[in-house]
Order: C-alpha cells, then structure tokens, then sequence
C-alpha cells in the first residue's frame, strides 16, 4: 500500500526524544510525513536513540519555519488540542478524526498539526486548522505526551485505513490552504475599507470569520464564487501583488 | 468514576524510561495499576523523568517475581503480543480486547501483560494468558515501542469504559433556520444588485452558497456578522419588509 499525502506537524517541538519517538510512532503506522515547525531542539542523539529504527523518517523530516509552510497545498488540517474547547471548531474524537483525515487524503495532503508540549496550540495556529481532534483523558492528569498523542492518532489512522470503504468524492476538490489564506486577506482588506472592521483591532471578527469557513471547508470552486464576490462588492479589491491567483468570479 | 480493576503488568522490563512513560500512559487515561515482573531496571531519574507527573503510578507500581504473582486472582489475562501468531489463542485487536477487559473487570480483577522490549512474550508467559492481543502495525516495521502499546490499550480501555461523556457545546446556540433563510435572501439581493449574479437565473449560484453555509452550520452570532457585511458592503440592502429582524452588524 503505498503511502497516503498525511503530515504530522510538530509545532515548535521542545524535547528531541519527543520527535524521535513520534517518527518511530508513525513509521510503526505505516506513515512517513513528518514536518518540524520552528523546532527548538535539535535532532541529536536522544532524537536518533527514541527513533528506533525511524532514522528515514526522522532524518526525512521537513522543517520549516511556520505553520503556513507546513500546511501549505493541504486540503483538510485538524490541530490536535490538549484540552476541549468551546468554540467554533467541529472537535472530533480520534476515531472521527481518522475517518475525515483517511477521506480527504484520497484527493489532497491532509496535516495533523500538534502543539508544543507545555504550550499545546494557541489560537493563532488553531486559526489555520478545520477541525479539532481531542483525545479524551482523565479530567485530573490529562499530561498526555506529544508523541503518545502521535501515536494514538497515527494509530486510529492505521485502522480507518484498513477498514474505510467511501468512494473519493471526485465532485468537489478542496482549495489549498495558501489560497484559502489569501481569501482571507482579501476579505479582511474589504472589510477594513467598507469600516465594517475596524482597521486597528480586526482579530476578534477575522479569527470568527475564518473559523466558520475553516469548517465549511471550502472547495476550488467555492473559493473562486467567494472571490468573485469580493470582487463584485468592492471593485478594485483584487488580488494584492502577493497573490498570482484568480479574481475572476466563479460561477 | 472509580478506578476499574485493571492491571497493567509489565514482564522483565529493561528500559526504566519505558516504565515511568508506561506509567503516564495509564494514568492519562485514569488507571492506576501497574506491576512490574521481575525488572531488570531500576526506577530511577529517567523513569521519574519520563513519569512527568505520575509519581504516585510509578512509586506505587507493585513488584513480583513471577508472572504467576501479577495475574494472581485474575478472572481475565490478555497478553500482548508484538507480533501475529497462528496460535491457539484467540486474536483480539485493541479495540475487541478493550471491551472484553472492561466487562470482565465488572465481576473480577484482569491483567494486560506486556512482554519484554526485545524479547517480547514467549509461549512460557502466553500459557497463563486468555486471549492475545495484538496492535496492528507496519509489516515492514512493526517496531511498537512498549510504552506506545501500553499508551493504545489505555487509550482504548478508556474509550470502551466511557463511550461517549461529551457535554453539550453551551457557548454556541445554532442559528434558526427562518433566520438562515433571511440572510440567503439578503445575500442574493445583494449580490444581484452588484452585478455578480444574473438575476434571471441566481439559482445554481445560490444553491452552491446555501451549501456551504448550510454546512458551517452557522450559529447565530455568526449569522448577525454575516448580515452585518452585507450591510456595510452594500448599504441601504438591510431588511425587506418581509423581515422583521436585525439588520447590524454583530460583533
């Protein structure tokens, strides 16, 4: 069986025996996609001696320095979260989170993204995700170590891979998450020039904005429609040098 | 809830690493009992190390020599196998097994026996065993570690012992579907008026928006934000007549 397009994302890992014992967590799994967010360790002798046998993946391993470069071109992320939260994500069990992520691998990269140990993920990564993944523990000592929370989702993974039949939905192809950024900051420019935002504090409504789409997760043509109204409602707003993509209307 | 009467029985474990992680394992997932058969490591800095705040797991750990003293007074003994047999034990997965522990420690006391890292269980120990179970993993690199194994079954233990305790979400109260369908019709006058949709024929454009917000699942402080837009977007294309409701912008 050949390897499906799932990352696991390390952000900003702190122990290396964490990162050389998630590479022998998910090799054991039958996965090899390991990306390391601005570590702040090095991948030294502890990292090799807890890889095991993992040295490929662990050596393999991309590293990047932000969470826009490791879920760059991913249809489909889920941050693992250390605790459960009230918001607007979908939060999913493992289980749950193994059946999305097994699906939507069929069509795109899918990236799992876990936190730094003591810090987990904050709202600004949690921005970038579609849903969350909580693994349950016990609501007294929920110290659920990074690489046992790699292995336990890797783990579910292994299993929905093997027992999940759904036809890949051909219809519908997610957008990336680079372009989906951009319809954000294009939202976010109209926004700021109507004075619906206000232009010095637009965080609180963008992060509510991109959580309700993160979980509509958009696909190419729905992304392109929301362009095109951008466009339509304020002319002139197009896409900013940055951005060598469409403005065109979908439709 | 009090803790089911499950034994995690380690046999001749050599890494003490791997105990005290063996030991933050079980108790992330609300177990407490761990025995250790005839260790050939100490419990020592690393072990406490790796515990992180398990102390009382590891401290508390039992010692016995043999594995006949760990399983005594069991009414149920799975081990765990590193490997398939073609035995005569019946083969359960995580899963399967999680659900046999957890009814059988309603009426006495079971043990999970985890072999030694290398050496696994030998037919000697798997004698005393009920059942076998056995972590699926990579054909070409099933090098599980033993804490990891001890980390799946907890996990699945835990899951099988609470199905599903989620509370309610309280913090986001669902928009009402009249109210949803007043922002439709609001989003298509706009987007007539500015020219995006053909206003003889709205309708396949129409339909692929009501899907996507159909699927976010807007709760009602996002649908105010929604209106909201609108309305700064394209002044004046508030509220028909036909609607009695909120025409601000939420926040």
């Amino acid at each position: 069986m050949s390897a499906l397009p799932i990352r696991f994302v390390l952000f900003e890992p702190t122990h290396p025996g964490n990162v050389g014992a998630a590479a022998r967590a998910i090799k054991t799994m039958g996965f090899t996609g390991l990306v390391l967010v601005n570590p702040a360790c090095r991948i030294d002798g502890v990292a090799r001696a807890r890889s095991s046998g993992a040295l490929d993946v662990l050596h393999g391993a991309r590293i990047v320095p932000t969470l826009a470069d490791a879920v760059d071109g991913c249809g489909f992320v889920v941050g693992a979260s250390s605790r459960r939260r009230r918001l607007a994500w979908p939060e999913l069990d493992p289980r749950e989170c193994a059946g999305e992520v097994i699906a939507a691998s069929r069509s795109k990269s899918v990236a799992i993204v876990f936190g730094a140990e003591r810090a987990g993920l904050t709202n600004a990564e949690m921005d970038r995700c579609n849903a969350l993944v909580y693994v349950p523990s016990n609501p007294e000592y929920s110290s659920l170590n990074l690489a046992m929370a790699v292995q336990i989702l890797a783990y579910e993974l292994r299993r929905a891979q093997h027992i999940d039949t759904r036809p890949p939905d051909t219809d519908s192809v997610p957008a990336r998450a680079g372009d989906v950024e951009r319809f954000y900051e294009h939202l976010e420019r109209v926004l700021i020039d109507s004075g619906f935002l206000n232009p010095d504090n637009p965080r609180v409504l963008m992060r509510r904005l991109r959580r309700l789409f993160n979980r509509a997760r958009l696909d190419e043509s729905e992304l392109k429609i929301m362009r095109g109204i951008l466009s339509a409602l304020a002319p002139g707003s197009g896409s900013p040098p940055s951005s060598s993509r469409e403005s065109g209307a979908g439709g």
